[in-house]
This record gives C-alpha cells, sequence and structure tokens, in this order.
C-alpha cells in the first residue's frame, strides 16, 4: 500500500464519521416525521445501506474501508495490518465515530453533547450482536476472495438486512456502538450497555476468521 | 468442482440457515414495530432481497448457493449434481433452514421450539407457489446462460417482486418452507398446509427445467 | 438474431405476462394489506422495478425483452425489427399481458374476468403519459448506445421513479395499458380511458426517437 | 470532447429537468397519498436517487451529467471545463430546473407558476447543506479517480442518504433549489432562504474540492 499512514486514518476518521452521521441522522430525521417504529427503522435502514457502498467504493483504495474496529482487528491477526497501523485505525474510528454523532447533532439543531438512555441488554441482544458481526466479517472475507469489487455493496446489503433480521437492529462495530452511546435519539443505546455489545462484536469477528479460514481454504478433493 | 463435499454442505446449511434467519427474523421485528400489515412486509421483503444477493454471491463460489431443494433437484435432474450430493444438500438445507428459526427465535428472546398456526391452503396458495417457483427456476437457469455474475442480484430481485406479485408471499423453497413451519410469528405457516405447498414447488420447477430447455436452447433458423 | 421467431414471440408474451402479473399483482396485495395509499403505491413501486431488471436481463438476449408496443414500433421505425415482426410483437405482447392480469387474479382467488372502474383522464393525466412514455424510450435509446449491459438496470429504475414523479404513475405502455383494464383493483384503468393513455404514448415514442437520434448523433465538432 | 455545445448544453438542462421533476413531483405525489410525513419523505427519495442513476448513465457521455452548478463551478476551477462552458453549464441546469417544475405541476394539475412559502433557515439547515455538498462533491471526485463507471450509482446512492442524514434533506445543488423555490410543495423552499442555502452549497463545493485534492493526491511513502 502506497498510500501514506496520515491519509488513510484521515479515511478511516472520515468514512465512521459519515456512517455515524448517517445512522444517528437518519434516525432523528426518521423519528421526527413519524409515530411508525417500522418506517423509523426503514428511514434508519436505507440511508445506511446506501452509504456503506458509497463509502467503501470510495474510500476503500486509501485506507481499505474498515471504518470498524473488529475488521483491523480481524486484518491485524491475519497480518494484513501492521500492530501498530491496527491501534492507530480503532483510535481515528472511534475518534471519527463521535464527531459524526456531534455532526448530526448539529444539523439538526440539537445539543452536542448527549448520553443515551435507551437500553440495549440481555441474553436476545448480545447474541444478536454475535450474529451480526459474524455475519458482517463472514460477508467481508468471502467478498474479498470472490467478488472484490462487489465488497461494497456486499456490505451495504449484509447491513440493510441485518438491521430487521437481528433484535439489536446489527451495531456489529465497536466504534459505532461508541458513538451511538452519546446521542440520547433513535440510534442510541446506555453506555453501560456498551462493554457486552464490544464483547459480543470481538468474539464474533474472531470466530468468523476461524470459520472462514476453513470454509474458504482451497481442496483438492471433491 | 474442487470444493469437498463436506465444506459445500456445510455452506448449503449456513446459507440457508441465514436465509431463514432473515425471513423468520425480520418478519418478527416488522410486526413488534407496526400495525401496518403492508409495511410489515415490506419489512420483511428488503432484508430477504438483499440477503440473498449477500448469500449467494458468497457461498455461490462453494457450493452453487441453492439454499432450495428444488433447485438441487432440477440440477440433478440437469446431471449437474449426483443424486447423493443432491440428497445431501436436501438434507443440508433442512437442518440449516430449522437451525435459522431457532436463531432468530434466539436473537428475539422467544421459546425456541414452536409451531405455527398460519393457514395458508387453498387453490390460490397453491397457484401462486406454482408460479414463484416457476419463475424462480426460470431466472436462475436463464440467468446462468446469460449473465452468470448477475444471478445473485436477479434473484434477490426476483424473490423481492414475488413477494407482493403472489398470494402466499412466495415461498418457493421446501426447507424454507419447512422451516417456518416453525415459528409462530409472521412468517410462519401450519404444518398441515406444508404438502400441497411443497407439490407445487416440485412440480412447478419441473415446468421451469422442461420451459427453458425449450426456450434457451439455441436455434440457427429465423 | 439467430433465435427462431416462435421462441421471441414466446419470451415476449410471458415477460409482459410476467409484468403485468407483478403490477397487478403487487397492487392488490398492498391494497389489501393496508389503508395507506402511499404504502400501497411504495408496494406496488419496488416489485415492477425489480421485476422489470430480471425480465430483461433473463429475456433481453433472446427477443430483446421489449414487452411494449411503443419500444417494438420505435424498433420497426428504427429498421431493427421487421414490420412484421414487429405487428407480431405487439400482439404477442398485449395477449401475454392479459394473461398477466389473469393469472393475478387466479393467485389472489378474484374473479377471473373483471373491468376496471378506475377513472384516469383530463390533461395532467395525458401529459404524465407522454412524459412518462418519452422519458422510456429516451431512456431505452441511451443506454444501449452508452452502457447496453445496463439497460435491465436503467429500465427498472426509471420506471421505479416515473410510478411517482408522473400523476399517472406512468403505465407508458399500450399492452400493459390494455391488460389493466382487465382488472378492477389498485392497478386498473376505465377501458373508455385507454385510447388517449395509448396516443399519448405513441406520440411519445416517435417524439423520444426524433429527440434521441439528434441527441445522440455522434458530432466531430465542439 | 467531441460533442458540441449545444448538445450538451440539451443535455445539461433536459437532465437538470427530469431531476427537479421527479424531486417535486413525487413530493406532490406522496404528500397527496399519505399523512405520514416520514413515507412521504421516502416516496420522494426512493425515485430521486432511482433517476440519478438513469440520468447519469444515459447523459454523463454526452455533457458529463453535472446538473448542478456546483459541479460545473468545481470542474471549472479545476480547468476540465473552460469558464464559457461552465457558465453556460450553469444557466442551462437553472433553466431546465424551471422548466422541470412546471412539468410537475403541469402532470399534477397544479398552477404552473408558484412561490414556495416553506421556510428553511436557520445554522442547522445551513450546516447540513454544507455537509451534504461537501459529501457530494467529494463522492464524485472520489468516485471519477476509483471507478468511474459506478459515479451514477455512488451519486443516486450519496443523495439517497442525505436526504435523510441531513436536516434540510439535502438540497445540495443550487439549480434545484432555485427550481424548488417555484413550487410551493412538499420539495419547496422560500425564495428568501434561497441565497444562504446557495452560499453553503458552494463554499462545501470548494472545500471538498481541496479535501479531496488531498486526500486523492498519489504518496508514495507509507
Amino acid at each position: 500500500m502506497t498510500v501514506s499512514l496520515s491519509r488513510r486514518l484521515v479515511a478511516e476518521a472520515a468514512g465512521t464519521a459519515v456512517l455515524v452521521a448517517t445512522v444517528v441522522g437518519s434516525g432523528i430525521m426518521a423519528d421526527r416525521l413519524t409515530d411508525d417504529t417500522a418506517l423509523a427503522l426503514l428511514g434508519n435502514t436505507l440511508p445506511t445501506g446506501a452509504i456503506l457502498v458509497v463509502l467503501i467504493t470510495i474510500l476503500g483504495p486509501i485506507s481499505g474501508a474498515h471504518f470498524n474496529p473488529v475488521v483491523s482487528l480481524v486484518f491485524a491477526l491475519r497480518r494484513e495490518l501492521s500492530r501498530g497501523d491496527a491501534a492507530a485505525y480503532v483510535l481515528a474510528q472511534i475518534i471519527g465515530g463521535c464527531v459524526g454523532t456531534l455532526a448530526a447533532h448539529a444539523m439538526f439543531d440539537l445539543p452536542l453533547l448527549q448520553v443515551s438512555a435507551t437500553v440495549r441488554t440481555g441474553g436476545g441482544q448480545w447474541f444478536s450482536e454475535f450474529v451480526a458481526t459474524f455475519g458482517l466479517v463472514s460477508t467481508i472475507l468471502a467478498g474479498l476472495v470472490f467478488q472484490r469489487a462487489a465488497v461494497p455493496w456486499l456490505v451495504g446489503l449484509y447491513i440493510t438486512a441485518a438491521y430487521w433480521f437481528t433484535a439489536s437492529t446489527s451495531f456489529a462495530n465497536p466504534a459505532v456502538a461508541i458513538a451511538r452511546a452519546l446521542t440520547d435519539s433513535f440510534a442510541g443505546i446506555r453506555p453501560i450497555d456498551l462493554p457486552l455489545f464490544i464483547v459480543a462484536q470481538i468474539v464474533a469477528g474472531v470466530a468468523a476468521m476461524g470459520a472462514m479460514a476453513w470454509l474458504l481454504k482451497p481442496s483438492a478433493k471433491a
């Protein structure tokens, strides 16, 4: 990779910021416009799926477009990203995510600094985060092997589906989860509920890496 | 095909599991969030279409991404899959589908084991399943001939449409139908209604195979 | 073209049948499930756009996937289709469209033979049909020049938009209009309103052909 | 570029006209059909995103498919468009946009000449327009470098998202904003609110050009 680390970190921070601004902003917009929660979730889902396709397409060639500490961790464990770069990526993602929340608040004339009161806890939620992240990492790893050019679409479509098939609406991303703790709006999550979400996400990422190593390994016998 | 049978069966089981988890899970999510049934169906449709594009893209190169006993049957009849492999595929799809239902229940904190009470019977329903499956198999067979790379999209878009243009919301898949009999939620179907759904699906698959053999046969005369 | 005429006509009839079954069927489904007309229109729009991408992709290589007498007329005027073939195409499209309406009624357990009572008349409606058809034919002709492989997507997306930006919800197709006169459901149109819809569509198709001939003509000077 | 200026200007005017007719027309349609504002916004968003993919694909090879004075300004500043051509482009876009509003009114049997009374002012709105336009120009410039063929999709998806993640629903285009001042319907904006929208859009376009010049500059060191 010939792109300087500073540019890559800006790409990771900017991409995560726009992703979070979309998740939080569209949640605020949808929540203001309707009393129907399914419609609000749809107004949250479609923009998120759409912006992921855009962000991964235009920033992927610069930084890899992880926007997600679990993804950076997996690439570090696979030795495709140095430990130092991975740590810097994670920091850039968290900072970018928080800036995204602030930007959404500024656009919607809301207090910039907020703390979420939305309870997201319990076995169903944690299992949902495990499933969501396992699927996300599997999609990325298999997509890179079979259809690299389609990965932006695969991730956008995967998240579009996962918003609905998991009980947690699929955070699947520690940086985004932290940023969403800083908004008391539709997309929020109580800070106290963060640790177990993040544990489930990390465990799922590592598990998916192992599962895909087996499933995608070339084999000569039928 | 150089992929071992064990990996192919895991791909079929996993793909069918995620497909069913999406159908059942998004149905539960949508049903919880709104009283408007059209909106619930939309919240069921978009995730299903989206996940099909993802699953067929990332698992197609491993197992062919059938996720559907009728599709495996058609490929067996066309001698593109051995009888033994086809039987194993069907078993993997049914087991995977049932695991998908369990996973959806676990994510939404529902009792794992359920039986559906949703009546889906009558001539309109059976004709709907015939039309839905005929169209699905035709789409796959023609897509493989003309635009192999687009098949994941074609299937995803076809099912998106078929959810709405058939009275049955297009099961079009015996493994998915069986798995959906195990949930008493939005996507369910009474076990007693399964046999005629499956008959209609199988008949339609074989009919579509014949129709496409004629329509797609190269011809030299105008 | 090496495909026999009989296969091409079956492709035109089958494609138009599925298109109309989608338009009419999804309209019935949506109308049954909700009282909100915008939601019903959305449940009508998304399936129609999706099935167009599928049908044009899988039947385009056989017949050109016109499914529309105005499109066949334009290709005949451009000498890309013989007069006799064009006449046969139009007949196949009209028959196919009517079969599509019957199939939708059969799936939804409705009386097979119906006549629409939905009034669609007046200057706004006719101008809407002119705009809708002008845009559709322009999209096809320009798409064939610049991005042939993308035409199925362009048509699907164009119709998705045109459902909403025209006051008539964009019939833009005489065969589909005739078939929709045979259903007294969401997508219907009174038979007496057909002639001026069809006139507007034909005039728009010819006008678009002329406009595109000028706009797309290669030029050497800046 | 070997396309004559007159054809390029017609392409810019026609494309902007259809874009505005879609924004305004789908807003009128949606607003008539539902009382739920989120649903109306969805009925406004999906057609706009869809038509952008179509218009940029079929008119991009002729004029570049700017449809937006800020985009033409950026290309002029980058010396990829002469000043004279840029000025003519902007004029064509404004005229085309206004024609688009008139066409929408004609289709929906509304008075052709209207003035909007919809208030869109304040810091949140202006910051929204800055963010929306910064993102749009960044998407275009990065997309042209990394995935030129995907630009129509990137713009369509970006606007789909930006409708929801900004408080202003993302005008991001002075010509479209002016045209939307001429309709007293869902998509309108008071003429008095135009100047600061346009200032925010121009400042954002120039800022994005600078940011992308740095981010996309090839670098040799890691």
